[in-house]
């Protein structure tokens, strides 16, 4: 089967909705209404219903058959043992690409797995491509493809970027989604695959290496179907681009509630554990170290070096990224004597005046940027962590043109900044803007050190 | 020294300021300008500047000696070398209790150690408790004493509550406070005591004990002073009321990152670990973490029993609920056979009837409510975790009406109930809802799981 034929998930000219609803709350009406905007950008959006005449202002057909012109893409959101009759007229009709959103396959067991292996079978004779089912299968920000039956009203789209974010859960699909609209980070493909019948991590792999938009994966894996092919794809790609995983089900107790999630059996133990570094994964411990691995990478340059610089205004947060540095590979630079001596001379004298640099309390975004340009110079320093109290009276919002100013400056050296600050109302304000300038932030050190080890690592990756 | 006297931090009837500016952006501004509401409420607020006159309204003084009236506390933010002879003036005034925001003490080493030591040996001689050098200070939302230089419109001060904060940092007690009041979380005392001159964690500990708005206590420490002191009152307070610590600077690097922040040693490596497990204290391994588990002590039962039941629309997050179990020393409920018939025969055909139960991404608010009551009746199930994918477009608001309901039938039977949901502006806000009928709500699985450790924990302590 053709890598290139997944292309036309993303890239559908026209596309089927089988089991469009007209009942608001409905998923099929969900999926169609989400479709709008495909439609709107070009694209031609039939609703299949054998009871309908027109949904949501637009001409529904009682069978797929029915449709006057070519559709390329069907998605698929009727009970499952209607899906095999379906899969048959979307091949006479010259289908090449399904998503079947629906569930009732082989999560259930018994005869509903033998259900999705004739569907599979079918398909494959037909070559016809599937995604899914038990899934909420694709986003494409650039073409508008957008299978989710999550209204918009409940469910930020984020903007087109550099992201490729692959799940086996559609609940982390849509959490990853919108933290990622929230920070304003780009996504280049989205999918959610849930019981994978036929495409997997391997093809999606394969076809990000050769995707211009993507510069970084993140998957989210419950169980891996061919082991072989999974890792030969993920050598092949992290060569080139990073790859996170972050892997479920991997505890005994949990592997059983895999297999009635997605119909996997999640890797027992941690047997895979050697298997994924060997192949360059970066692995994450947890969703939030996920997507904070994958911000890093989106925005900032990978690093071979692993020698750490930090600067705040409030020390309790890098006396604590200390304590984590050495569990990521990473270490405390010593500053050079003639970056220690600029400091103490451009700096009020109550300023600590080491590796971490404690600006203290009354710290202006000015005493900022000195401490910041020095520590850009010093040879010692590969990466820079900046901690912020933006809460603290001598602050303001003028640190984010100092730190726009800095980011540009660090990464023509190829040296990675991390920001680090949380808070309320006024801080998430100022973070966005920081992401917006391109500078990744995140609420704890032990996010940011986490972060930062992925940059390490995937810099030492294509060595 | 008395505990009794540390009450005057949160119950002064007069205050004054020692360094109030009348410059914006000062720390002698903003720290003025939070103690108004502290003045409408009835306090008496007093500036102090040699060289002003009237600040923000009120009538300044040259020195505290010149007030009219009595003088219960002093706020003191002027540099660190004029700050003995204000001990002086204070004792003469009266003044029982000092809140040192100032940093430029013990942290810097030297000279200036000797200048802290010399502060605390004549506040000892005068009978005067001091909270600092270094610091933060003093948070009461029922007295709005609210000695922070943090300015309102950049940091959002919680209601009241019960729940206790005391910190080294000021910037975690600022993050701690900020995602408080986010959640609607309330707090009984805060204090941010950074070098602990005089009061400490062991004093705050044992005035807690008594406090009878406090009922959980949370703390991000440093280093231990007097470990003898500090485990002694640890060990009477858990018997009472929960105790979570996270600790900074514990390894190596960072013990000498801590010391030129607070000037004290961070604990050696993990030396301390099983002093605070005997001492009863709960651990946590980040601020995130101490956040979560001390919301779930605040609003839900402490439980001995460790049989956890799951039920979600979107299986991801169960699937790692159930890996972490087991680190957190929980386990999967057997359900019985009895409700497991009755989740068959009132549930879709669809829906996976086991422990974790699956409602699919068709359930409505209906059906949780409907599972829920069957996994409470169980006798097998001591606490239940329930994940929302609030975007789906067969869920809405009404969840939050049968999760008030739940969580009364649940609090009666003593099973806490904990929430895991995740998005963007929709899901935050329904969390917000869930947060304010007393359901704490976590963005992910693994955090969920610390929460419920905690529950479990704090229970046993009890025993």
């Amino acid at each position: 089967m053709s890598i290139d034929q997944i292309n036309g998930f993303f890239n559908p000219k026209s596309i089927a909705v089988i089991g469009a609803s007209s009942k608001p709350g409905k998923i099929g009406y969900a999926v169609l209404k989400n479709l709008l905007e495909f439609q709107e950008a070009g694209g031609k959006l039939y609703p299949i219903n054998p009871k309908a005449n027109e949904i949501l202002g637009l001409k529904a057909y009682k069978s797929i058959l029915d449709v006057p012109g070519k559709v390329d893409m069907a998605v698929v959101v009727i009970r499952s043992e209607s899906v095999p009759a379906i899969i048959d007229d979307c091949a006479k009709k010259g289908v090449k690409n399904i998503v079947i959103i629906s569930g009732g396959f082989k999560e259930l067991g018994g005869r509903f797995r033998d259900l999705e292996a004739e569907i599979a079978e079918r398909a494959k004779k037909y070559g016809i491509r599937i995604i899914g089912p038990n899934c909420i299968g694709v986003y494409d920000p650039r073409t508008k493809v957008d299978t989710f039956f999550q209204p918009k009203e409940r469910m930020l789209r984020p903007p087109s970027g550099n992201v490729a974010f692959l799940t086996q859960s559609g609940t982390y699909g849509i959490i990853l989604l919108e933290w990622s609209a929230m920070d304003g980070l780009g996504i280049s493909k989205f999918v959610s695959y849930g019981n994978k019948m036929d495409v997997d991590e391997a093809d999606l792999l394969l076809y990000l290496l050769n995707d211009k938009d993507t510069r970084v994966i993140g998957i989210y894996l419950e169980g891996i179907g061919d082991g072989r092919k999974f890792f030969e794809a993920a050598k092949k790609v992290t060569k080139e681009k990073p790859v996170i995983v972050l892997r479920g089900g991997w505890s005994e107790l949990a592997a059983r509630a895999a297999l009635s999630h997605t119909g996997f059996l999640g890797g027992k133990g941690r047997i895979y554990e050697a298997a994924f570094k060997q192949a360059g994964i970066i692995q994450a411990r947890s969703l939030e170290e996920l997507y904070d691995m994958t911000k890093a990478l989106s925005r900032q340059p990978t690093t071979r070096g692993n020698r750490v610089s930090m600067v705040s205004n409030g020390a309790g947060p890098m006396v604590q990224a200390v304590d984590y540095l050495s569990g990521a590979g990473l270490e405390l630079s010593n500053l050079s004597d003639e970056t220690k001596r600029k400091l103490r001379e451009a700096l009020s004298p109550f300023v600590i005046v080491d590796n971490p640099v404690d600006l203290t309390g009354s710290a202006t975004p000015n005493d900022y940027q000195i401490a910041l340009e020095y520590l850009l110079n010093d040879d010692n320093v590969d990466m820079i962590f900046v901690f912020f109290v933006h809460q603290n009276a001598p602050m303001s919002e003028e640190i984010v043109e100092v730190m726009d100013h800095i980011n540009k400056l660090a990464n023509k050296k190829g040296k990675p900044i991390l920001a680090g600050a949380a808070g309320g109302p006024y801080t998430i304000s100022i973070n966005k803007k920081m992401e917006e300038v391109g500078i990744p932030t995140y609420p704890t050190p032990d996010r940011l050190v986490a972060a930062a080890k992925a940059l390490y690592l995937a810099g030492l990756n294509r060595i």
